[in-house]
């Protein structure tokens, strides 16, 4: 990639800029401040919740329903967090009630080895395995809360625009997957027209909250934990009205921040991948404060590389037909893939650099801005030497390619036959999906280590007494690559509401 | 890779192991000690070093040349870590010394650039520009010591067994690196025959320390820091002859313990790809020990998921003229790059997986044990398909190839002419060089965040007031891919002295 970060320097910036560096050492407040330093209690409660998407809103709910009396903060003035502006699918299965209404079959076997055997090493295999258990009982919460589905399924590639609400959200068709475990539709959705999921989701979820006798408080600023000599987490030091404030938490305090895509220096520090993608996706309030907070009183963070980035080619469904190609015109992953595979693939394995090659029946039908159109030509050769690629390289892989797809065979990664065919109607066009040149959004999946009901554990492998963890603030079920939409909001309001229960129920 | 890990669960073994997950939240006791539950001291110094690697004899040397009392613990009986194992190579250049006594050319922009550029993002670019501006006079430093180094050379890759003292240890002269930054052999190894540079290494630094007066004390377990009531590092809770000890840092605590490549769960939770690597490579004490204690009081850990993976194709050179392929049976690296940067590439970005595949010239000439020959045969169809490649994809790969490398081409990957030739002379062979099947040596260079002073950094930015760290307990310059030997050991001695200075200077 073109990164000026990378450029050489000469001679005086190398020595001016080490001079600069060996003053930079200044001393820093502690990360947590002590019990012993707080001057008095403004308010106290059983349980404090930080953060209002899915993960603090399900925990506060839950918190509250177990008897704890709770507070849920939010530092912007609207809540909901990243969650609301998500899609709002869940990915549940194992025989829903909505997938026994649409006739699916699946089983918590089927779904437990989706996740287990496609992802990555390792998989939170503990975490997984309860989320694929009770994830009919968890989809019938979210229906018992008010959250409505309609009894329609689609079968189309990509978040249903219309009113469906199941659908493939992920790879499960795509080879390898479809043969690590029978394959069905999962991603649960709203049954709202439109990209409005997840804010319907959360306007129902707050109103739970609020018919509990729960009002977010937002505009509150959490900035530090209070910890007690034995290292207990007590409550809070936060921010309201430019007033500081000392919460107390009886009982625990859920963590529920979100994620860092916001904040750049965490995020070259723990996720370059990541930083290198043009889009960072999440709600203004993903600036990581949650995760700092927790390191900083000795919990361990884990998977910070990790995220998803996606490289949305379809739909329309048209492009996969084409052929995705790195920067040495090697095909590289199957074109057929859930598009954060594609996208993790590109981002992690290939240096950030891919195109999409397409001819004239898979070439996008209209023009779009998500890939810039960076080679037009009648011929492959035409197109490499535009694209300035080794030399013979991609015409070697088209060749290769075309050999077998005019068999409708693609012994490389297996593409779906429906997408498969020769490239050999001109004009060829190429568009760029890097990383940085392309649409291409990235959110984070690293944060603290929690156990299966959202206890914040320590470098040591204990728990932290007091602390409490869920959603994007730790490190859950979605792993890189992400294997399916559906994964990030049914890890928040599945393990936020174990975290609440368990915060509500903590000595 | 076959992993029992990945393997399905039936319905039993599933809900089984979910009940028993549930049971496992057991408190544990605080990951550092209050220094209000400190009984009294057993001894106080001005420093305190954990660990007698070079990290930590670096530091100790240092700390007591500055003026402090000092005491160097070690877990072990005997006193060198991870370092005495090693090659005992000190990536050094700009034009030390050594390499203008051998008329090598070098400057520090070019040995800056080769790390910046060739590196992975981000670059710890402070750490690598204060180190390249400094390496003459650090090597100067290790000379004084009484290090002692030969006034030869070699051009042939790999560390050299004579006692040549200078070599290119990395990927200078392959491409992109070539490209990039101006080559010179930077590798700087002691001029003892063998693989004794490490072991020759570290008995000179350790009679160094002695003659300061400070004698390694064995067989001590550093088992918690202690902190103040404010969060600054008082010293430590240890371990000696089954009697437990508080110790008192006056000014400053060096963790210098080494990384966490014999701590399984710690490799799995953290650096996965390391994981299935065949070889943990490095001293017993490579527990993580000193990341973790660091993690407890608030340090923030970098790059955990990062370490070198060595896939050693070479010497002898002849099978750098054969070619590396993954499981599609594409090409991905320039076989001539620097081998850690070769088993970088199948490690991180080749799901573990690589053979290479050789003809009657490039073949290994005599049998050796790093790679199972795993096919043989008259044709490249028939090492394809006696290793299941994608149909025709190898034969595809190979006759492209070919075309070029008749002209002494390489278009993909510029692997250097002298190493570039068809394969044309049966028999062919097939190597497994997968992570889980060959040797395959692995180590971490994930840890603690510091300061170029080696003031350890917690999760908001600011130094842990007492606290430094050195080596490989820490996030250094060694990144991912690894880009030449002797930045490991380069790395824990030049910051593990600053780290032993700026501990003696802190109030």
């Amino acid at each position: 990639m073109d990164d000026s970060r990378y450029q050489s320097l000469n001679r005086r910036q190398l020595l001016t800029a080490a001079a600069a560096g060996t003053a930079a050492m200044v001393a820093g407040p502690a990360m947590a401040l002590p019990r012993s330093s707080v001057p008095g209690w403004d308010e106290q409660v059983d349980v404090l919740v930080a953060g209002s998407g899915a993960a603090g809103t399900c925990a506060a709910i839950e918190a509250r329903r177990a008897g704890a009396s709770v507070r849920l903060l939010e530092s912007l003035a609207v809540p909901g967090g990243s969650s609301s502006l998500s899609g709002g699918v869940v990915y549940a299965g194992g025989g829903t009630s909505l997938q026994r209404a649409l006739k699916v079959e699946d089983s918590p076997e089927a779904m437990f080895n989706y996740l287990l055997r496609t992802g990555s090493a390792p998989a939170p295999r503990e975490k997984i395995q309860l989320y694929c258990e009770q994830s009919p009982e968890h989809f019938d919460w979210l229906v018992a809360q008010g959250v409505r589905y309609s009894e329609k399924m689609t079968t189309a590639k990509g978040l249903p625009l219309g009113d469906e609400s199941l659908y493939y959200s992920g790879s499960e068709l795509a080879w390898p997957a479809r043969e690590h475990a029978a394959p069905a539709p999962r991603g649960h959705v709203p049954g709202v027209p439109g990209m409005n999921g997840g804010r319907s989701m959360m306007q129902v979820l707050l109103g739970q909250l609020r018919k509990l006798g729960v009002e977010p408080q937002t505009g509150v600023e959490v900035d530090r934990l209070i910890v007690e000599a034995d290292g207990r987490v007590a409550g809070a030091v936060v921010t309201q009205d430019g007033q500081r404030k000392y919460l107390r938490a009886r009982r625990g305090l859920v963590l529920a921040c979100g994620g860092f895509i916001h904040n750049t220096a965490m995020l070259e520090q723990y996720a370059p991948q990541l930083a290198r993608c043009s889009v960072p996706w999440g709600g203004a309030g993903d600036l990581g404060q949650g995760i700092n907070m927790g390191i900083g009183v000795g919990a361990a963070a884990v998977r910070m590389h990790e995220g998803f980035a996606i490289a949305p080619i379809y739909p329309p469904e048209e492009a996969i037909a084409g052929i995705l190609v790195n920067a040495a015109g090697q095909r590289f992953v199957a074109e057929d893939a859930y598009h954060a595979v594609i996208g993790h693939s590109i981002a992690y394995q290939q240096q950030g650099r891919a195109y999409l090659i397409t001819d004239q029946s898979s070439s996008y039908s209209h023009p779009q801005d998500n890939f810039p159109l960076v080679a037009q030509s009648s011929s492959i050769g035409g197109i490499a030497g535009q694209l300035k690629l080794p030399a013979g390289a991609l015409q070697n892989s088209v060749a290769y390619y075309n050999r077998y797809a005019g068999k409708g065979l693609d012994p490389l990664f297996n593409k779906a036959r429906g997408y498969v065919r020769p490239l050999q109607g001109p004009p060829y066009k190429a568009w760029d999906i890097s990383v940085d040149r392309a649409f291409f959004p990235a959110h984070t999946f690293g944060g603290l280590a929690t156990s299966i009901d959202g206890a914040v554990i320590n470098s040591f492998g204990d728990p932290i007494p007091g602390l409490f963890a869920a959603g994007r603030n730790t490190a859950g079920i979605p792993t890189a690559p992400y294997l399916a939409s559906g994964l990030s909001v049914g890890d928040a309001t599945f393990f936020g509401r174990r975290a609440g229960i368990a915060a509500a129920r903590a000595a």
